[in-house]
This record gives C-alpha cells, sequence and structure tokens, in this order.
C-alpha cells in the first residue's frame, strides 16, 4: 500500500492556473507562490461577493477517538466526487499548523487519494500565513513589553498583560516563562508564556475578518491586558493595529491548491478548534461559496465543538448558511463509544456499534435543532464487517437520516459517489432554515446555558466564584454581546473526556472566561486548556528528510 | 522630495520573467513568487556552474558613523550604471531583517533611486527566508528541550546549552529568560535567551553553504551544548539535520528581485554582522557570478569587520575572489572621523576631512594587503562643498587609490557612471591576485593576532583566562583549523567605539570564543555583543499601514 507522500509524489500536477480556470479565475485574479499554489487577489475577493452564491456543505463528525474518524479526508473525497458527478464544486479548508505535523500528526492535508496538493508545501510552510500570524502576534508582545520599558504611559499593570507570544512549534518548555531578566536595559521582568501559534486571536481574527478593513478594527479590538485600575488595554490604545495589519496584508488572501482530482481548494486559516472556533478563514469560505455551485467545507473536533462554534459563532459572518450538513463515522469509532478498547475493534460486534450510535444519534439531533439537513458518512476501513454496516445502516433509518458509505481514503472521488448523491438528494429534498442556537443579546450565562443543555445534553453550567465575577465585569464592558466560544474537552460531550457515547446527567464547570474582542467571542474555560502542545519521544521530526536534490521524505 | 517608499511605488515592475530574461534565465528556471519575486531552481543553481565565471566587485565602507554612509544605495547605483554601459551586471545582497524595520530603520532596500524592489515585500515577508530560519532554529531549541523531557539519553547538561530561541523582531525582554517553568509537564527548568533571527547560526550556515547536502552537513556539525563530562553536542547527535534541511529546502534557493533600473538583484541571506559574517548568501554570489559578466555585492559594516570577513571566511567558499573592492565613505562620515559633532556637519571644514581622511586611508591600505584593487566612491550629499569634494579627491590621488562620486540616491543609473567607468578601469588596469590573510594551518590565536595587528593595527590581542582555556579546549577538539569571525563594535578600528579616525597603540581583549562549527568559524567576542536588540521609544511600527484596499504606508 502506498503512503500518503508516496501518492502526492506520484500524482502529475496541473498549474494552478489551469485549476482556477474551473471556477472563473483568470491569471491576473492569482497572485503565485510557484506553481501549484496562489493567492486570490483582494480585487477579485471583493468582485465576487456579487455573484450569485451558491450551496454550502459543512463537513463535521462524531467525538473522536484513537481509531480517527478522517473528517478532512472524506471533505476532500466529497468534494472530488461531486465534481466527477459534473457538480461544479470547491474545498474550503484549514491549514495545517507545523508543530503537530512535527510531532505526531506528519502531515495533514487529508489522505490516501483524497488528498489537497502540493501536501509538503501546504504542511511545511505554504504561502507564509502561520508566518506572518506569528510575527504579528511577537509583534504585538514586543510593542508592549516596549511600551513598559519606555516609560509605561498607558499604566498597563505588567502581571495582567493576557497577550502571550507565539511559536508554530510543540514546545513544551516555553508553556510558562520569565522575561525581561538579566538588567534593567533587558525590559521588565514578568511572567509570560507562548501558545502554540494557531491559538493566537489573531489567527481567529484573521479567519472572521471580512476584509481588510474588517481585519484593522478587529485587530483594534484586541484585549491585551489591564491598567492598574483593572480597566481593560485595547490594542487600539497602543496604536499599532496599522503595522500589525500591514504585516497581515497578503496572509488575509486564501490560497489556491488542487485535489489530486484536480478540484480547486482554498486551504486557508487554521484556529485551534478549542481556544478558537476552529474553522478555516470566513473568506475563503464566502469567496468559495460564490464562484462555485458547491462549497465543501469542515470543522474541527466532534459536531458538539466544531459544528456548534461554525453555527454560532462562524456563520453569521458569513452571507449564507450551511445547506447540509455531514457527519462523519467510523464503525470503529462508534465500537469505542461503546465500549471498547483501541484493541477489541477488529473485531465484529454489534453489541458495541449499537451502543456507539447513541453518541451519532445526539449529534444528528443537535444539528437538526439549526434547521438544517444531516448527512452520516460511514469512512470505511478494512475491519467493518458487511453485517456492522447494514446495523448501522438500519439504526441510521429509524432516525429518518440519510447515510452513505465513504470510501474515498481507498478510492479517491469514485468512493464518494453515493455519498455525494446522498448529499445532493438531502439539499434538494430538504432545503435548510437555519435558525441559531442563541442570540447576541442572550446573557454570556444564557448562551453558555444553552450548549450545555440543548448540544451537550448536561444538567447545566456551573460557574466558579472567579467566572460569576467576570460574568458582571463583562456586561459593565459591553462584551456580553459577543458569542460564547467553548474550550472543552473534544473526546466526549461532557468535560470529563472519559465519558464516551452519550453521557447524561452531567455538570460543565465554566472555570474562567477568556476576552476575545478582536476574534469578537469569549472563551468559556471548561478544565484546564492546552494552547501549547508538546512533543513525544519520538516526534516525526526524527524521521523527516530532503535528499540532495531536493526531494522531501517523512511527511505523511 | 519623493520618499522612499514614493518613488518605489511610482516605478513600473517589470515581470521577473522579463528581468530573468536579462541573464539568461528562462521561466522554468524560476520558482515565481506573485509577478515580482522569483526563486533560483536547484536544477538552474547546478547548471550555471559550467558557465565562464563573471567579474566580482565587493562594495564595503569606511566605519560607519551616525551620519550613514550608503553602502546598499552605491551597490545598487552601481550595478545599474554598469548595466547603462552595456555590461551584463547583477546584484547580490542581503534580505533585511523585520526587527531593524519596525524598529528604527523602516527599510532596508536601498534608497531614494538606488532601490530594490519590490521593497514593500523585501522589507516584509519577502519569499519567507527569515521564517524558514527562524522556525528551523526554534524547531531544534525545542527538540533539544524534548530531549531533556524525555529522559535526556545523551546526557545534555541544562546549564551549558549554548543553543539560544529567536525572534526576527527587536524584542529586549527576551534576551535572557528562564523556561520550562510551572509544572514537571512544561519541561525542565532552565535559563535561556533569544536572538534575533539573523544572529542564529542557522543564518550563517545557509549564507556559507553550497549545496542542499552541504547545507545538511553543516546543520549536523552545530554544537549545540556539552555533556555532564563537557564533550561537545551536535545536531547530528540528535539526529535532526534532515529535518531542518527540510525546513530550510526553499530558503536556501536565492531570490531573483529587480532594481527601479530593471537590473537584475539576487537579494538572498542576511547574517548578522558581528557575531556572524554579514554577507548574503554562498549561492547567491556565486550564481550571479556564473550569470552576469560584473556582479556587485557588499559585505556588512566597515571594511575592517565586513571585508575582511567577507575575504577570510565567504571568499574561500567561492569559486572566485572580487576583483575589485569600492569603499564608500561620505564627507559627512569622514568629518566625523576628524572629531566634528553630528550637529558641525553641514559646515564646510578641510581640516576635518583631511583628518578623518585617515580612516578611509587605513580601510584602503588593508584591503591593497588582500591583493585586490581599491576604488573610493564618494556617496554624495547635498551639503558637500566643492572644496571637501576636490580636498578629498587630492587625498585619494597622494594615495594611488582611483576616486569618483556617487550620487545615485538622487540620479540612480546616470549618477552611477563614473564610479562605474572607473571600477571598470581598476579592473582593467590592475589585476586582482587574491592572497587570504592567514590560512587554516594558523592556529585560532595566530588568525586573531593577525587580524588584531594588520586590519585594526593595534598592538595585540589579549585572551582573558577563559578565552585562553577555550583555545586549549577548541585545539583539543580540532576546531582550530577554522577561520575566525570577529565580534567587535563596528564604529572603531578598536574595540571601543569612541576612538573614531584611525585610533593607535590599542589592545583588544578577546573575552570568550564561541564555536559555530555549523557555519564553519569561530567566533571571537570583544566586549559586549548585541544579539537581540530593542526598540526606540518611537519604534518605526507605530507610523506603519495598510489601506483598506492594500496600499502600504510607513516603509521608507
Amino acid at each position: 500500500m502506498k503512503s500518503d507522500i508516496e501518492i502526492a509524489q506520484s500524482t502529475e500536477l496541473k498549474p494552478i492556473t489551469e485549476i482556477a480556470e474551473k471556477v472563473g479565475l483568470t491569471a491576473s485574479d492569482l497572485e503565485l507562490y510557484g506553481s501549484y499554489k496562489a493567492k486570490l487577489s483582494f480585487d477579485k475577493i471583493r468582485a465576487v461577493k456579487d455573484q450569485k452564491p451558491g450551496k454550502l456543505i459543512l463537513v463535521t463528525a462524531i467525538n473522536p477517538t484513537p481509531a480517527g474518524e478522517g473528517k478532512s479526508t472524506v471533505s476532500i473525497g466529497l468534494a472530488d466526487a461531486l465534481n466527477k458527478l459534473g457538480k461544479k464544486s470547491m474545498l474550503a479548508l484549514r491549514e495545517p499548523s507545523l508543530g503537530p505535523v512535527m510531532g505526531i500528526k506528519g502531515g495533514a492535508a487529508g489522505g490516501g487519494y483524497a488528498q489537497v496538493l502540493p501536501m509538503e508545501d501546504i504542511n511545511l510552510h505554504f504561502t507564509g500565513d502561520m508566518h506572518a500570524i506569528t510575527t504579528a502576534n511577537n509583534a504585538l508582545a514586543a510593542l508592549i513589553d516596549n511600551h513598559l520599558q519606555q516609560g509605561n504611559e498607558l499604566g498597563i499593570d505588567q502581571r495582567r498583560i493576557i497577550w502571550k507570544r507565539t511559536v508554530d512549534l510543540n514546545d513544551r518548555a516555553l508553556r510558562r516563562v520569565v522575561i525581561g531578566l538579566g538588567s534593567p536595559v533587558n525590559g521588565i521582568p514578568r511572567e509570560d508564556g507562548f501558545d502554540i501559534t494557531v491559538a493566537s486571536e489573531i489567527m481567529a481574527v484573521l479567519c472572521l475578518a471580512t476584509d481588510l478593513k474588517n481585519l484593522k478594527e478587529r485587530l483594534a479590538d484586541i484585549v491585551i491586558g489591564y491598567r492598574y485600575d483593572r480597566t481593560p488595554v485595547y490594542v487600539r490604545d497602543l496604536k499599532v493595529e496599522g503595522a500589525l495589519a500591514l504585516i497581515l496584508k497578503d496572509a488575509i488572501k486564501p490560497n489556491l491548491v488542487q485535489t489530486i482530482y484536480g478540484t480547486p481548494a482554498l486551504v486557508h486559516g487554521g484556529p485551534f478548534a478549542n481556544i478558537a472556533h476552529g474553522c478555516n478563514s470566513v473568506l475563503a469560505t464566502e469567496t468559495a461559496l460564490h464562484l462555485a455551485d458547491y462549497t465543501v467545507t469542515e470543522a474541527g473536533f466532534g459536531a458538539d465543538l466544531g459544528a456548534e462554534k461554525f453555527l454560532d459563532i462562524k456563520t453569521p459572518n458569513l452571507s449564507a448558511a450551511p445547506d447540509a450538513v455531514v457527519i462523519v463515522a467510523t464503525l470503529r469509532a462508534l465500537k469505542m463509544h461503546g465500549g471498547l478498547t483501541k484493541d477489541e475493534l477488529n473485531k465484529e460486534n454489534a453489541d458495541a456499534v449499537k451502543a456507539g450510535f447513541a453518541n451519532l444519534k445526539r449529534h444528528v439531533e443537535n444539528i437538526r435543532k439549526y434547521q438544517l439537513p444531516v448527512v452520516v458518512a460511514i469512512n470505511e476501513f478494512a475491519s467493518d464487517t458487511k453485517a456492522e454496516i447494514t446495523l448501522l445502516e438500519e439504526l441510521c433509518d429509524e432516525l429518518h437520516v440519510p447515510v452513505a458509505p465513504a470510501n474515498v481514503w481507498a478510492e479517491g472521488a469514485a468512493g464518494g459517489l453515493v455519498l455525494a448523491e446522498t448529499v445532493l438528494a438531502a439539499i434538494e429534498n430538504n432545503p435548510a432554515d437555519y435558525q441559531r442556537l442563541y442570540s447576541d443579546d442572550d446573557s454570556l450565562e444564557d448562551k453558555i446555558a444553552k450548549i450545555v443543555t440543548e448540544i451537550y445534553r448536561g444538567d447545566s453550567a456551573v460557574f466558579t466564584s472567579k467566572a460569576q465575577t467576570q460574568l458582571k465585569q463583562f456586561a459593565r464592558l459591553g462584551w456580553d454581546k459577543l458569542p460564547v466560544c467553548m474550550a472543552k474537552t473534544q473526546y466526549s460531550f461532557s468535560d470529563d473526556q472519559r465519558l464516551l457515547g452519550a453521557p447524561k446527567g452531567f455538570e460543565i464547570t465554566i472555570r474562567e472566561l477568556v476576552p476575545k474582542t478582536g476574534a469578537g467571542f469569549i472563551v468559556a474555560l471548561t478544565g484546564d486548556v492546552m494552547t501549547m502542545p508538546g512533543l513525544p519521544k519520538h516526534p516525526a521530526a526524527l524521521s523527516m528528510d530532503v535528499t540532495d536534490e531536493g526531494n522531501v521524505l517523512g511527511l505523511f
């Protein structure tokens, strides 16, 4: 069996200008980065807004397990299959972070015969978006510390600076640091920390910005800390939103690449799905929507986190809501939700499928609360038995949810045809009537309560005394009109990652609220949130190499 | 008078493919980054080595003063003038670092009518080389700390790790930090620090590497620290040179851009001129040399640091030595070397010119020790008087060194014609016969002594007891065959930056030696060396902005 990189490297890529033509883009609409990558010009991004929008398909999943569910792979295969059916389709996906690529993942551009290419570039520096975000993030940090050093005119309390530095790497030793040591000319000593770049608020800002003007406004609205009198300090107080926007002026433009089957794909923005909203950029989704008849996009983690944020945070920034939602499930993952361990997955087990189905069922019901048609995609594995597949199909039938196999990893576009037809039928037969879960005018407390009881199905949200104080403070500052971005484990509906399936009778503790006023949401922290991953004992980096001729080895 | 960015933005750029044709490059030799930037392909870089090399012109300067001497501007104007004379010419220059651009400089791509374009891109992310170097540097740091965390199989002494992290920003608060705090899962607590990216050994490695294979070998040869038994730990012990080379696989390819007059320019690599050798990449210089009949390149700071390092460190990695050396001087700077303050420069003062000439004279004599023809370029300012210029010309005549005005800032190519003709004549009449100052077999002590007595003209080099111990240790390790990279103030021949002109009777104290075994040199530290600049009270970043349409403001 060929590895992902072998499949990628044996694919003959078409010039990106040729791919662009498929959706009506000409050479002058593109800023080329080599022959196979391009950014879309601002002129074109503005111009397409007048074109009639197509249909939007959101791909999400059951709660992830170590068995893997293959959301990106199914998204890519679905778009390829739609094109094979003669539908003008595009992808709008996230770009990978180098940290996890060098850590455990080794790559994140789909898999098998459902990949976006050139995967070597997409997995490494791509068009430099991550670097621009890292730089803007750290330029802001340097400007804050320089403000302290040069007299601190704004009266920033150095103990209450919440703006952290970033690197696009897994580097646990930078989680908690002390800076400014050694001498008075080396700044003011204080505690600080580094997040991975994708956890930076600037990543979320870039992904939610609707144009360059809006980007600058959002940057200006970022809270970097508090004064000695506890009033917030915004980027606009430092007057550096212009410099930050300048650093980001190219990063904000969506990147065009292609799948193995030549489907145009906008791969742009990759916010963390816990501390941020976890979807690709609004500009990419919006542009794809106006260029293609069908746009396939995805949301990070399981539907309780990813789809909820897509629908309650991102969608209000789009001109249209999804027309259908695909929930990806695997029999292996359902069996884990049904109580099996990873070692037991290769044996047929109908009871486990039945028990684990409770997880999928709850996600289907949740999406229906948004009044959107749902389709279940079974991402097939060699270990799946015919009986198990039939059982899952029957369970879906009982729920009146259309279900289709997706064998795109092994078969590419052809393996996604049934899924594509099922999705097209769902859109045709069952028009979406998007309803948001809450309104901006709900209090933060009410917004959180709705998510906890209606999506997670917990009994209630419990606020620590710190969070209670913040609820009042944030209301005073007018931040209570913002949506809520939940930071919760992705493995369970609850805040305990060991509770798989469809747990009941739990509370969700809101430990702390974090203002992300530039991104335009309030993060609600439940439990510990990891914003800087570590490397494993044998990082993927150890297998990476490049030959003397420049060929890439060790990405997968 | 137009600002640099106004001149730049009013220039109509030619497609980079058209610029490339001037030196025989076709579209297939280029990897485009937009319409006006490209990287050269490995295939082409390898292929041109068989072409006949042209002439190499090295531009250096007197010791810099706050009056400015305009080395890059003269280099660009000279190449433009050579092309205007019908000579097929190219530039090989360094790429700017974002830190100083956002701090005091505001930009570093020449000035006036002698600029490389698109200056907005060159001054910001360009083709991402700096970001790749930052990433490789910090990936190595993360892998080192991960090695400690995962059991420290190599027995690395965490107190003796010399590999620091980097950001491409001026951020003084990161000079001295403590990392790994907060919890056992956050790594091993230890002291650390951040340098600016251009001070990273990886930048020096990239600039001295002759191909991808050599890059990987140099990366493997980097010393990152010492074991508990004091033996050195190399990157090759960590087995991550492959991953680092992979991160750098595109950054190592030279970048092609154009001047205002359409001269092809390879702008590639920008190592710090104190802790490293301060010249653009070997690959760029070497490639230009084989593509053009005349290649103009520059070396950082004054000739005592920059040209010495170019000739003793970089040149042995090139297939040819410079055919002529241009020393840039300004009357304003000479008057400062002659004892005036910055406020007194606008008044005519022949005595100060005469006194300050001692600085220029010593640099001319020094270059002649390498058996290379020298030309003095007077970078003209509006405040220069005719009498002062005549005086300087007479002083140069006495020294038998050709001298020519360079008015390229105001007049572009036309203002550089006399200089170009003078340089051509010098090459024609006075063939170079390059002699290196020292040989690899000289001891480190002897190498340093030769630089101190023959170039700086000090009485002797004095070694601290730490440096003396290191001399023995480095000889034991075989590192004494490497050239020496002096880290000294650029403002004076001595190690006291207040001693302008041509000081005598001083000693140079070698405080410490630093192994840069990947780059392939030993740094000799004299006094404090700044490897992370700070921001000023009013950073240039405060004036930077981008309009809603994407136009850049505030770079200069």
